[in-house]
């Protein structure tokens, strides 16, 4: 065991731990969640504190030893080293500063251990590794640049997915079949235009995601606890925004009004604001898979979803749309998400927003989770759908989807004649068409072409008129 | 009383109404919220109907007097005419149906006036006025455009909020007080450097709103009923596109993809995150104030807001925040309204959203509660504030704001004395100094200088240190 | 025009006006969402104001001319009476101040006539319209009894809603079908179980309001502005509760803890938790009514839709289900109204709640949209909706459905074998059953019965075992 | 490796697992949130499966050896044991199917151990295990289950925490401090009035949560998979329930309609609704809490909160929130829950809710979260909770709090002057009143007796007038 003290008095630690007093009483005093702080939300305050360390060095404020020592322990975390001892609850008091001391006491300690071999030694976690910085403008700082990580996968599987997505478009390019508009029969579509509906949407998405970043990149680093940058040099400011936006590797700027930036987290709100909108993308796209995969006989059964488990033990064919289900479900997650995120940045007061660690938890954990979720739609459900064209044609023959299409032929009357014919008769609208001879063949094959049907003009004209 | 009939059957109607039995049949089908469908939204219908009824009449589709007294009936609603003829419940099924019929029943009636003195005649409300469209790409499209429309008031309303804390951000430049982090005494900071936070998040909300716009330019109109664009002639679509842009005057563009534009309605959820987070800046505001403008004697009382009306019959000086709780109200409205939406836009299914009645109910009357809010705070709120400037520097000498400014000077632990000493005396840090002869007096003036404490650097160094 | 002022001066009022200066300022302060505050809450309101003037006359603190012409005022209030003089936006500051000023002056102002002809006179609506009240105490208790009072129509609703899905479930009660679980084709039911389901929902949800009323009869009225009832004579606490209480027709007690009811709202979020249930519960119906008259060819087609409106002018038996789309706004929207409701209530701090207003808005809005939703579901959409039986029983022959019926009989492996059998020849499970001889004809009957196969038990066995 | 198979084919599972191939598949199906299916809905899960296995054994149905293997490995899994083996994400598609397919592996496996010492042998995981049962009964069953074991504790901590508001109630029973309204000065309070009113609203808390249970009893287990109760025998159905009540020790009870139950999940959005009710009324406490203590000089201060962990290394007395702060951010998690619980809930579709896993994941998850998050507020916060008197008193003196209580004796216009002249001055109330000879000593004494000013009645007059 060793022994840490804060002002509160002295605590015994084991001797495997790196975390300090602090922490302990962190790790005490919130025993709520079960959840841990976002391992990149770590690194990412790593990251901040390695370039602390080499500017307070370079610029005379550390000893060169200690500055050296705290790179060495602060790349080993950014690159994910030390896990375990980051056990403080994601759910926390405090704005961020128990995360922040946990990772000041960790590198500390390491800090020591590289200098002396064991835990303590020159190096202080708070007169070294936090030297020149306060939690109210690293703590934002490092969720920023957390998140901005976390875009980038998102960004990918994003991209995947609608890869995906146009790809079906392309194989499902000339499969006709009934439109449906408030879940009833309407004009006729492609099936790959539904996929292409789809793909544009989330075509929008990976759009946002990308505006997204540049409202993420202003910071308050060096701004220190309210903004005003008070006890923070200069020359200290200006160059760890550069460092740190060389080894972060994102076009971060330090803000002009610091005090702002410390404060205010609407920010966060716009960025989960589009993150839910891929949400709510994603989880129509996944309903409307559901629809049309209903059945296999008693629903509209179109589409055939790849089957990733067995649904029931005894009867074959019943593919349970478990894919797309749990789309949904990490979509209402990701809704409800943004309005925690919403209740937390309304409530902040005055100099700072105390609960900006709901935020990081939560948009974090948002991003993660669509991230996780367009791969899995994509690589389980999207990339195996095959198409049942046949019954979506048969559908389409005795729907009345095209009877629309004979109006600027016929006139409304005559195609009213007709389609009340159909629907009282039950049979295809061709069929009568044919026997009333209200069309020759050329002309009525001219008009129910399914590419004539399907884009814009008067079916059975010439294109372009 | 005349007659009108639909596929259900004829029905008596007021002779001076202008709509018709399908209005009629929405009336009596949705007696529900009784709020009204918003008025810029029938203006961007009347807007399209023009629109249309001048291209259909130049392509020869409409006969030229038809043509042009529904142009002239358009115009009048355009500019607000007719306003009680629209009558359908906000809240109402079949995705704008029958807002659209409303509107296309009253233009052809009001057309009809003009032609024949009557509200019979020539002109009908689905030949004529509805001619190559559909309730799902004009009202999409009629929704992105008073969506637009509804922005600029907001912004200017935005503009002006800024321009009135950024007023009292120079007005209170050099008002020292007690900066507060978790609602606790922390750095110093300028009362100035307050409301110039708060003019900055107002100001990144200008921008939000400036880039939402284009986000609202895509349009669906020639996609008829899924967006395939059947039954609308090519040229047709060209040009109503174009007359539409030229008349509602925004750089509105035809989608590439119109089957997208007409099922999905992410981009409003995405809209309405922006407005809510403009919100979410509006609620925190509000909220400070009302905590900075507490007591008159048992508060923080170091701002006085402008008294509205009476709080209380007997205690003089008794300034309720009236203005800034409904400040927040209304930002409550319009996170709950963000709900709404998308709740709304996610239970879009296949090739339709059936719910954008509400979708539009929620975003156009977010934009136009925000708007008034903003008006409202900055009136009536914002630019009456006086600072109580007196009271902020004595809170500010007998707190230990300042001691964190010693610190570079005299280490932590000397300073930390200081800081004890006054904690328990309950005396100026200033005195103490002194009284120990800590710091000379030039030394402690140029580290206690307000300026100093409230920008970046070590205060009492050179600045640029 | 007539003059009156308040501490922040003298204005000018019509002579129509019966308010005054208090409710002027409050209209100028709040020009936000134009909602008007909802009647029933001013008719409690002038209830109150009623009873206290009864009181205060018959103990002696108010003349009894005085208190009669107070009397009469307010009864003509609670009857709706001079509804247009209540002008105050809904979304206002001031915890209710300018309402309960805005009652207090119009009753005021209609005493005075009653007494002298004019508007002015020995009634002051605050030393005797108001007397020995704040409007911390009369306000929530106003609230309280609007919603009580709403939620009896609310019931009614829910009891004729109820009452219409029985009278389908009983006339649908042989109409086997194929059940869906996760839209996939399962076990069979009988539409009228599905109905019947649907009725035992909102059969929970009357309980619920049953059982909400007793929530809402706690009163903080006699509290005055904390809720310690300074200011208030004892006899007059008690006998005023008493006198609300039959006035009202509601349970109400004073709370034996005044200072609570005053600052809390937890209540109002509790009703709203259950309305917001109900409205789960109309979503849900509304939903799977969409589904299940999908069609009327490419869809479900089970059942079908009354006709409200047209839903196209071209084709025949496009039933929009418009009706049940509209129900799902309702939901959709008080969700989001639980919401603000919750964002009110959470906000309150200290003493009181000062964003009650917005609570009173959006939760008696609610309940009065839920009733009005009913209603309208129930008349214009459930009372008329008719099975297609015969589909129901196609879709359940050609489908899998039964094939789970054979297992206790054949087991599991030979009953895999007639469902594969059936999947890919596309023939009735029957058929297959018959033709290889697995069961007689007699046993075959017993299994697939119907009624055999949609309750508990093994089907073709006797029951009860 | 041993080798497993289901319809999709064959797959090798670690020597060390327990569960099979279903889990396997599920596994890889859902790489989502990394979040583990709560604890007590396996063991609720495996209760369900020992009853099921006892009444088989009992009824015939299963091999004694086998029903008795199953028992005792669900013994141990009830106990907590095996815990390790549950390893599907929370945030699974399949409506709980994979939960209670990883419940029937390890149990089969566990009940194969204890026969034959291997993961293979005689027990079946669906022939034996989930013998007459249906993910669709026994899953809602469990959650209903789970949902009132963690009810228990939650109750609990809600009663200690009240216990403890209620000892600083009396602590603090004599402490006058000035009450606020609006944030601003108002009437007098004590501050044991003040943690009074809080307890009072724990109370409700408690209150509800007791009712809550009944709403939870209701079961459709017998129901299989759609709620008919198809191939489960009655008798079996009849005992099953009447071992699950004796077994979970909670008043369970078959509903008399099982189809509903088995659809309709608007009861744990009930649940969830009371829940977040007890978060609202956590949040509105803590928030006041951070108000009181705010400071400590340029702050309220009336209060002092337990330092729990260093806010800062400089100043001395800066005690952050911190555990009130954490108790706010559980209060706006479970407020999103709440959201994630009513967006499933209400999209269920027909027969069942294919998102009862995330409904299962947030209503667990938000009652034990509000259990850990009373229990840390009542034992690390509350309980040290220490009194500021004399600044409390300080305050009131020098507040207008008391002038309205001079009203009753010396008129409005007077009081008014009082007031004026002590806003004005700066001076305390009762020393004006002295100077100026309103009144004679003993009566003042009796007018400003703290007493007597935070109870109903008129101060200075006798109690009971």
């Amino acid at each position: 065991m060793r022994r840490d003290k804060d002002l509160l008095g002295e605590r015994e630690l084991p001797d495997e731990a790196y975390y300090g007093v602090h922490t302990l009483r962190a790790v005490e005093n919130f025993p709520l969640s079960g959840f841990r702080v976002h391992p990149r939300l770590i690194a990412a305050l790593a990251l901040i504190k390695k370039a602390a360390a080499e500017v307070n060095g370079e610029q005379g404020f550390l000893d060169g030893d200690v500055a050296r020592a705290i790179v060495r322990a602060a790349d080993e975390v950014v690159a994910g080293g030390l896990a375990d001892q980051f056990v403080v609850d994601a759910f926390q008091g405090g704005a961020g500063t128990s995360t922040n001391m946990n990772v000041n006491e960790v590198l500390a300690s390491r800090a020591n251990e590289l200098l002396t071999g064991g835990k303590t030694g020159p190096v202080h976690p708070l007169d070294h590794v936090n030297l020149h910085q306060s939690t109210n403008d690293v703590y934002p700082t490092a969720l920023r640049i957390a998140a901005v990580w976390l875009l980038q996968p998102l960004s990918e599987a994003c991209a995947a997915l609608q890869a995906d997505l146009q790809a079906k478009e392309a194989e499902f390019a000339g499969v006709i079949k009934v439109g449906r508009t408030q879940l009833q029969d309407a004009l006729p579509i492609m099936l790959g235009q539904e996929f292409g509906a789809w793909a544009q949407a989330i075509a929008r998405d990976r759009w946002r995601l990308y505006k997204v970043e540049e409202r993420l990149r202003q910071t308050n680093l060096g701004g220190t606890a309210v903004g005003t940058g008070l006890n923070a040099p200069p020359r200290y400011i200006h160059a760890i925004n550069e460092r740190v936006r060389q080894y972060a590797r994102i076009g971060l700027a330090r803000a002009e009004n610091m005090v702002d930036v410390t404060q205010n987290a609407d920010v966060f709100v716009e960025v989960s604001g589009l993150v839910k909108t891929m949400a709510v993308n994603l989880g129509k796209i996944a309903h409307d898979l559901r629809l049309l995969s209903s059945g296999p006989r008693a629903g509209l059964g179109e589409i055939v979803l790849p089957e990733r488990q067995a649904g029931s033990s005894i009867m074959p064919g019943k593919v349970n749309p478990v894919i797309a289900e749990a789309v949904n479900q990490a979509a209402f997650h990701v809704i409800a998400a943004d309005l925690a995120i919403t209740l937390a940045a309304q409530s902040g007061q005055l100099e700072l927003n105390a609960f900006l660690p709901l935020v990081a938890h939560h948009l974090l954990g948002a991003m993660e989770l669509l991230t996780n979720t367009a791969v899995m739609f994509g690589d389980l459900c999207i990339k195996g759908i095959t198409a049942r064209a046949e019954h979506c044609r048969d559908l389409f023959d005795t729907s009345l989807a095209a009877v629309t299409a004979l109006v600027p032929h016929i006139g409304y009357d005559r195609a009213t004649g007709v389609a009340r014919e159909a629907f009282v008769t039950g049979r295809p609208v061709s069929d009568i068409v044919r026997e009333q001879e209200i069309l020759d063949d050329e002309a009525m094959d001219a008009v129910f072409e399914p590419g004539a049907l399907t884009r814009p003009g008067i079916a059975g004209r010439k294109p372009g008129r």
